[in-house]
């Protein structure tokens, strides 16, 4: 038997899966301090609760690649696509809930797809959603709490925000019917410039005069103030008004890395009004590392009864984070241990010390199979611990160890309480 | 469309993740200070590697269990009913990885099989394992940090530990062939008492003479040193003298809760050396905590070529620890939020005050959708948080905020560097 992993997944090992965790901690942090809850949902859903109309929808890409499988019971099961429609799911069936519901979820996510660069059949979402809410401030919120996480990561980004009533009146105003055609084509801006889209949309039959219409209104770079002049219809200036109100409540909050971008889109997804997205400035990495909006209707849909129940999200990219940093830093740590302690003839009173450095909060590992010194300094080395502790008879008598920085490879003899300073400096 | 989960699976409401999520920190703290690295295994494996007979074996329950699918190519996949399989496999597929290799996995695993208390289709599983050393050292670290963990979770427990080359040994002495069915009877000792047991291996047809004799060895409380006089195998012995070991090792790390058991078996699975399990002291819940021993011989099976690879490790139940907090504390917390803010006209103001607060590391939550102030206050109350920060006018002049303790009504008007110490008492 050959041994491998199933096509398509991958082993995190841990020089990633340290990164990842501290990615994790970040994103977790910054979602409480803004008193967003956690959530776990199954990763097994209903095959029907997949397929709704009102989640990926029997036509949908999504539930193409979903994972199929049934329980003894011969139920139809799926593995869940995204994290948006078990939230869905949990809120329909917990009517009685309080609103806002603020809750962040992060964990795999499957899509039996075909596998190509950063297309994996498991991966993680990160998403932080709030419920119950139609006031901009919960868009201020959200976009506040990313601002937060990503300076937490040491990311500089840009976040481009829009608001599809906005561009819907643009569209109407300018009378542009294939609205979604239109979409797709105007969305790319960023990437193929006006030229470009306008080709596009000359190749897929729009008039020239409406193509020259409509640039008049979208240009990359035109401000809120800008448009304000040009839109003439309701829906338009509704969403100029609501964007507005975003940059009052952001400014008050001191967010700064927001940016208005008329032409952002997102795609043909189910949002109803804002839309943002994330990307990293003067970076290798062009894909959006994270993105979101409001989406007043699914959750409503799924409940019935013509309820409404506004909602607005955000989903970040564990995979492009994790893409981002691992460009920046080499993945050098296997291991959380900062100290790798070497008896030479001193296991019993080597024990205690270890535990003493454990009991003072430094993460320490210890020879377990007898080894020489240069095998045991072959062995840090290769896991990437940056100090080794050298325990003698010589040492215990004057009650020291031999600290050795592997960087450097000095050496020094230190007291117990000098090297837990040391240590607790380490990252 | 009647909503609901799949069968056997379940959310993890707030109240329930925010424990949840402490526990799981706890642990990885725990891991971590004794140098073990996370490994993130896939939760689809290839069906051949979860039916290959070093893991489940092709008659086991957990294959029976196993939920079978396939992906578009039509291969055959499963989700993984452990975390021990897929560590293997990732060994095994790694054979140049320095030795040993210390890791901790926490995540879901699945069993398809019948529904009852305690027993889902979908759980986390938390296990640490030390792959590539012999040494009793390995046996001691991992008990050793089990005492920690316990401690951190404020859970007073008992770690029971037994060799299963001792077990052999007394069977062997006293001439018992069918071992397999004495083992399960000898490991209900604890719960059915000498005569439980004696009942049972009678009714399974071992003659009285050699249970008698099995007695004289396998009594509740017999100590190493009063079995040593005992026990005229090698075998035996040896199980002996790897215990004793393993105690000095233990006396010199400070571990007081591990206990000798000599009924301790820890049923048929694949160990080979030591076993252990961790069970409450005088609490409710008597299923065990942990558990888990040495396995010498599933890795370096799947590897083939007759190489050997040592293992030790222990599995810490999620659930049953989980319950036993539950039992303890009452769930309250509905968001990580310690305080909420009501402005009262004073949107742009309170916004800066909110981003202050979250800056000093306090958990804030904010009223979005500009409720008065006694539906802010129940609204508070029902997701169980502690403080609530009131934000008039009046407040605003003399630069302080009305601060109400939730739990006894109680308010006071302090400035906001008062409000942040306050707060960061708070837990």
């Amino acid at each position: 038997m050959k041994l491998q992993t199933a096509k398509g997944v991958q082993d995190v090992p841990p020089e990633e899966k340290i990164v990842k965790n501290k990615v994790v901690s970040a994103l977790q942090e910054t979602f409480e301090s803004y008193g967003f809850a956690p959530l776990e949902t199954p990763l097994l859903e209903r095959y029907e609760t997949l397929a709704s109309k009102f989640a990926a929808g029997e036509a949908s890409d999504a539930l193409k690649e979903t994972f199929k499988l049934t329980d003894q019971g011969k139920r139809n099961l799926g593995l869940r696509f995204d994290l948006t429609v078990p939230l869905a799911r949990f809120v329909a069936m917990n009517p009685t809930m309080k609103m806002p519901f603020k809750r962040y979820e992060l964990g795999p996510v499957f899509r039996d797809g075909p596998i190509r660069a950063g297309r994996v059949r498991q991966f993680w979402q990160c998403d932080v959603d709030t419920i119950g809410s139609k006031s901009m401030l919960a868009e201020a919120e959200i976009l506040a709490l990313v601002q937060k996480a990503f300076r937490k990561l040491n990311l500089d980004v840009v976040v481009k925000v829009n608001n599809r009533k906005l561009l819907n009146g643009i569209l109407n105003q300018v009378r542009i019917k294939n609205k979604e055609e239109a979409i797709i084509a105007i969305d790319k801006l960023d990437k193929i410039g006006m030229e470009g889209v306008a080709e596009e949309l000359i190749e897929k039959g729009f008039e020239e005069e409406k193509i020259n219409r409509l640039f008049e209104l979208i240009r990359p770079g035109v401000s809120l103030e800008g448009l304000k002049q040009k839109i003439n219809n309701e829906e338009g200036l509704e969403g100029l008004r609501k964007l507005k109100e975003l940059f009052g409540y952001l400014k008050s909050m001191d967010v700064d890395v927001v940016e208005f971008d008329v032409s952002l889109a997102r795609g043909l997804a189910y949002y109803t009004g804002t839309v943002f997205e994330a990307f990293l400035k003067n970076g290798k990495i062009k894909s959006s590392l994270a993105g979101g909006g409001r989406w007043d209707d699914m959750v409503g849909n799924f409940m019935g009864g013509g309820r409404g129940v506004p909602a607005v999200g955000i989903a970040f990219g564990i995979v492009p984070i994790m893409e981002t940093l691992k460009d920046k830093e080499k993945l050098v740590e296997r291991t959380p241990a900062k100290a790798y302690v070497v008896p030479i003839k001193t296991v019993p009173d080597s024990l205690k010390i270890v535990q003493q450095l454990r009991e003072n909060g430094i993460n320490v590992d210890f020879d377990l199979n007898g080894r020489g010194v240069s095998k045991n300094l072959q062995y840090a080395n290769s896991l990437g611990i940056p100090y080794v502790i050298i325990i003698g008879e010589t040492e215990l008598k004057v009650n020291k160890v031999l600290l050795r920085d592997m960087r450097s490879g000095d050496q020094e003899l230190l007291t117990l309480s000098q090297v837990v300073k040391k240590l607790k400096l380490v990252n």
